[in-house]
């Protein structure tokens, strides 16, 4: 862990080292109320993903905005918050192995927590520890709506894992895991009706092959920052999983609005310094890939169209712009992170700025919770 | 930060919970040994890099073998070798702006401390500092020798800098930073051979033109893991700034050996688990692009020629095999990172392991520090 701090509370912004991982606290506060009207009078709930924040800070404010709590996707990163006062959350991942199922049945005896399962094996090992401690967990089912990843991908498979989970208290089975990762960053809003009208198409078929059974189907969760408004109107999905709406990276930033999709703003930001200009066409900042993740793309520069981060390293971001000369050697920039989870993940602290000041340092609790 | 540690010394290797950064210690110690007889009787030393590992148990073993003392990239970076007892440290990296030339200077009067310029201003910012504080530090001259990121890119301008910096004490002018970084994963040897023989040729051009000024150029420092052996037989320089060969990501790995290059070997993995195996030819590892960098790649799995990942989410990894059938659920696989140097960075422990047991968790102590 870094030795000192980028700042202190009460520092102004100019004073900020750098690199450092700034949340705009006006911008923040206005995409939680964004969310918290899109939301509002409508049958569907908020359950904001934390994977992308891992700040309790954010969690509780919120659940106090009316989230019904949050989704984690590591039960270490779960455990960080129930220490910190959250008591509802689904981890949107199956969990498999004795040592993370201890420490799940573990959260479950001080919080109400949820789990996937896709595979009757885990079921049974969950079920296996929740009889032992008589601890009670809500388990969903992944269905595989898109995102060929996780999930089942056959009505008769949920079926199957429905009856086992309703065979097996205290398990309780609560509802069906439907997100669609990769419609999340489909560019065009066409794209993503058309991608989420297939998903919750899915979601119903299968919600009511497990109700023709007799078992109670309460929960279609699901969605995402991109795609969410789809889901809030389809009539079978009533929870969202949105997470990203927060901070809006540069990825998110490049999809194509329609006219009743939210416009979000960028609220989260890396300061860095101009460390070198080598020559009259590029120059060097000290936030590489350390700093800002690539993995959806290079960062943008805030307010500066005339420059591109065009390449980073490891510690190294290389600007090209026709006119390097015209930045000074020291010259801080605001980048707009291509990626928020992973950038998020590389800090310690949320430098929080409103105006000109540094108000607080909210601290990245669950940054590196990978278990 | 993680609530709970993946592993304790004495732990079984099989009982270790995932994602879990492994190093093989054999595998480790011939890898040190291997630099050691690669340097052993030639005039160039070793300045091992510690971006990479950023971690002091393993600085002091490189010491330990006659490594002179090691890299750093950043001065909170460096900071925390200092606190470890290492007492020279390169910073081979442009320093820019007040606060962090202060820490600089505290260093500085702490252990040994270089870093590089490539800017009059630069040198400017540091002879203040260090004569108000009356504190040596050694101050090395960036040449741009192929990377195009710092480092200047003309012998007049190096010349006036070396001027510059030997008419300030208490700088101490100690030679040229000359790093070639694309060269490190060029594929076939001639064409690594081809890069630094013109790497070193512009080296020597620099130091001649500086001493036809009657200032003498003690140390010409640079090479990387990929190219060393280059660097070392070049007649030219004379520190050696490896680092990577500790570990060996799957990116050097990649690199096609000449009959004259070291046969350094894999010892950093990721440990992951088989979590899902939803489809005949697909299984989901709990080891995505938060426990293993992507940007140079994905993972290859060790020793299962049979899997291929190919595609990472922020928590799953996402494998193609023919027959996913055959790998069980909770089946743990070992990855070979990409890129070793960000994908440390994720973690705050190394799991140490030797054979089939933890022998050591030591600390990824400079973990984060970006400042």
């Amino acid at each position: 862990m870094s030795p000192w701090s980028a700042a202190q509370i009460g520092d102004a912004r100019s004073t900020i080292d750098t690199p450092a991982l700034i949340l705009d606290l006006d911008a923040f506060e206005r995409n939680l109320q964004r969310m918290a009207k899109a939301l509002e009078g409508r049958k569907v709930r908020l359950r904001a993903h934390a994977k992308n924040h891992k700040c309790p800070e954010i969690a509780l404010r919120q659940i106090a905005l009316g989230a019904v709590g949050i989704c984690c996707q590591k039960v270490s990163e779960a455990s960080v918050f129930v220490q910190a006062g959250v008591t509802d959350i689904l981890i949107t991942n199956e969990v498999v192995g004795a040592r993370k199922i201890d420490h799940l049945m573990e959260l479950a005896r001080q919080a109400r927590m949820g789990v996937l399962v896709d595979h009757p094996l885990q079921v049974q090992a969950l079920a296996t520890a929740a009889q032992a401690q008589a601890t009670a967990l809500d388990v969903y089912i992944e269905i595989d709506v898109g995102g060929r990843r996780c999930g089942v991908a056959s009505v008769d498979e949920a079926v199957r894992l429905a009856e086992q989970i309703v065979a097996c208290p205290p398990l309780h089975f609560a509802g069906l895991q439907c997100y669609h990762g990769p419609a999340q960053h489909m560019r065009t809003h066409a794209e993503r009706t058309a991608a989420i009208g297939s998903a919750a198409n899915t979601a119903r078929a299968v919600k009511l092959a497990i109700e023709a059974r007799g078992i109670a189907v309460d929960i279609i969760t699901g969605a995402g920052t991109g795609t969410f408004i789809h889901e809030r109107d389809s009539g079978v999905f009533n929870e969202m999983q949105a997470g990203s709406y927060i901070f809006l990276d540069r990825d998110y930033g490049d999809n194509q609005r329609g006219a009743d999709d939210i416009a979000f703003e960028h609220a989260l930001f890396v300061l860095t310094t101009v460390m070198s200009r080598p020559t009259a066409e590029r120059a060097v900042l000290d936030a590489g890939l350390k700093a800002s993740s690539v993995d959806s793309g290079m960062p943008g520069v805030w307010q500066r169209k005339d420059l591109r981060y065009v390449k980073a390293a490891d510690e190294h971001g290389v600007i090209e712009t026709p006119n390097a000369a015209a930045l000074a050697l020291g010259e801080k920039l605001m980048l707009v992170p291509g990626h928020c989870d992973p950038t998020v993940n590389l800090y310690d602290t949320l430098v929080c700025v409103r105006g000109e000041k540094v108000e607080a340092l909210w601290p990245i609790a669950a940054r590196g919770a990978l278990l």
